[in-house]
């Protein structure tokens, strides 16, 4: 196949990238200088050659240990660990500053109308749960998107949490009016929240 | 003046309408039957005839009596009065079917960078607050959008009932993910209060 | 019917607007005067009372003559007749000042997967072509939108003229790119055009 | 530098891509196989290796020759010569079908409010139309977007091809309504050229 037709098939598997930007990554490359082509396959060759999942959190990270930077810092809040969907999300919340204990990454979200979890770390996840609690565990933050998708893989997780470790905390994010919301266009549900939530 | 051009720039004074939607709004006009426009002309003459503002919470209202319905209706909880910017806020608020005390309609919100309070029913709030104590009044609610003019304006509100009745409990509506946030897409003062109203 | 709810019936029956929005326009109408309401409404029955259709070009128009303005325009050019959807694409023509013909009113396009023509002044623009030919018509101009309802109308009206007037030449607005097109993102037809109308 | 970091930044630089989408494509890359990461460098790698700009229409291409495909082709008509701004563009119009002359990729248009035209081959274009008329060149067309950048970049080439080669003409591509093109939203300038072109 054409040089150029190959890596554009293989830009449109980027997530969020059609077939225009993918001819237009190429372009781009076309343009760019031999050493800035060599730049970007050394960084994606490091990335192969570096990143590895940590055991304790699982999500991917680029130490030079096995557990990453955030599991082995003895400064994090260890009675406190947040379920998040993927690392973008972990990322969101490490950003922001507000949170402090321990995380976990299920890789993913239930998908509707699907009763398998195929690709979440759910056993992984329960399987953890009493070495954490032996250390100190006592509640379980389950911080997935306000969405149908979060929503159900909240149930699913808090009713196995419940049936294998009964006594173990298990929140939810709350909800309310975030940022920029406007009364007249929040939903029935937000609006409970909002007053639910006052203070 | 022509009479399109003259009732077309009276509908560019409406909400959100531009020239091109205000042309188009007269010859929908035109286009429709004599009986159609009359019976427009008689909806706005009986919007100004019956139509008048509640003594009490200050929303317009259409009822046969001074006092609004909300306001009239003894099956609402008087211990809660939720002051909200205008009429459209309270409206959602009463479609979302979550709140079931009183209403003050503050006339709008604080404008950022200025420190007055023009077209604001503030002092009409503050003067009824006594009677309102009397009734059973235990908690004003600040329901204010969740952005700067909104937080401005309950600030402002907050200070002010502090001083004037500092027994009375003055909260603010819940802040937290609203339907539909994703995490990696939330502010840090909204993931803040995600995780503090965790439940 | 309560007056607001009434009025805000009316007012989404106003193109392009939605429940939200007529409920807007009646808070607006609420909070402006009664002497603005007043002049909303003497507008509307002004509107009512001195716009007409011009027998000619079937516009609605508001002057004090049966007959447009444009249409009495001597200074016209009697030699063009351009064919409209609409009022709003007539006063679009005029106001790019790139015409200077007569204009008929057709009053809307054919809708695609239906033969029927209903509500179009078909007859009535055939009917008026033998007194236009006498007065000096040379060409018929299609001045239709560029999407497929306005290649369909353009289509019927192109058979029915040949078949009853086949010396008189008809033609179409030209198409190729707009101001603004990129290249990149002109459909074939366009491109085609634009190739075919270079100078 | 973290390996996820410096790939990140170099995302950052692609074309229309912020930091958040460049964080999810190597988030993307982290999840991908192997396999996959190596494909893609391999397709970088022969990007590099195999594309050249073709020495007659300075385009890029991947073809084991020097001259491109196009260039090339004893089928293309020799009397065209279609100047666009860039390869995305030429490809639109290959994509289009609807031309069948040769090409010349200008690598750009002027930026308003400078003289300079830095980075467009000009020269290189000028110098070439000698050999082009012995080859039987009849016709220049100047193939760029209808926009200010474009109209500037025609009519200084315009300029140019009538100082150095009067006798050559040179078109430009028509404008007129694009598909689905509305009378009432179009501008000025396109409602003249659809009624200069029609037909």
């Amino acid at each position: 196949m054409d040089p150029i037709e190959r890596l554009s098939r293989l830009f449109e598997k980027f997530p969020g990238i059609g077939p225009r930007q993918a001819q237009r990554f190429v372009q781009f490359l076309l343009r760019s200088s031999p050493s800035a082509r060599r730049e970007l396959i050394d960084a994606i060759q490091h990335l192969g050659g570096s990143v590895r999942e940590c055991p304790e959190c699982l999500r991917h990270h680029a130490g030079s240990k096995k557990v990453c930077a955030l599991c082995s810092d003895a400064g994090r809040d260890v009675h406190l660990l947040a379920v998040v969907a993927n690392d973008a999300d972990l990322s969101a919340l490490e950003k922001s500053g507000t949170y402090h204990g321990r995380y976990f990454v299920l890789g993913g979200t239930l998908h509707l109308g699907s009763e398998q979890a195929t690709g979440l770390h759910l056993r992984e996840l329960l399987r953890s749960v009493p070495a954490r609690l032996d250390a100190g565990l006592e509640e379980l933050i389950l911080a997935f998107p306000a969405n149908p998708e979060g929503d159900a893989t909240a149930a699913r997780l808090h009713a196995e949490i419940q049936r294998g470790f009964p006594a173990l905390k298990v929140t939810m994010l709350g909800r309310g009016l975030s940022t920029g919301s406007e009364l007249e266009y929040a939903d029935h549900e937000t609006l409970k929240s909002a007053f639910e939530n006052r203070r």
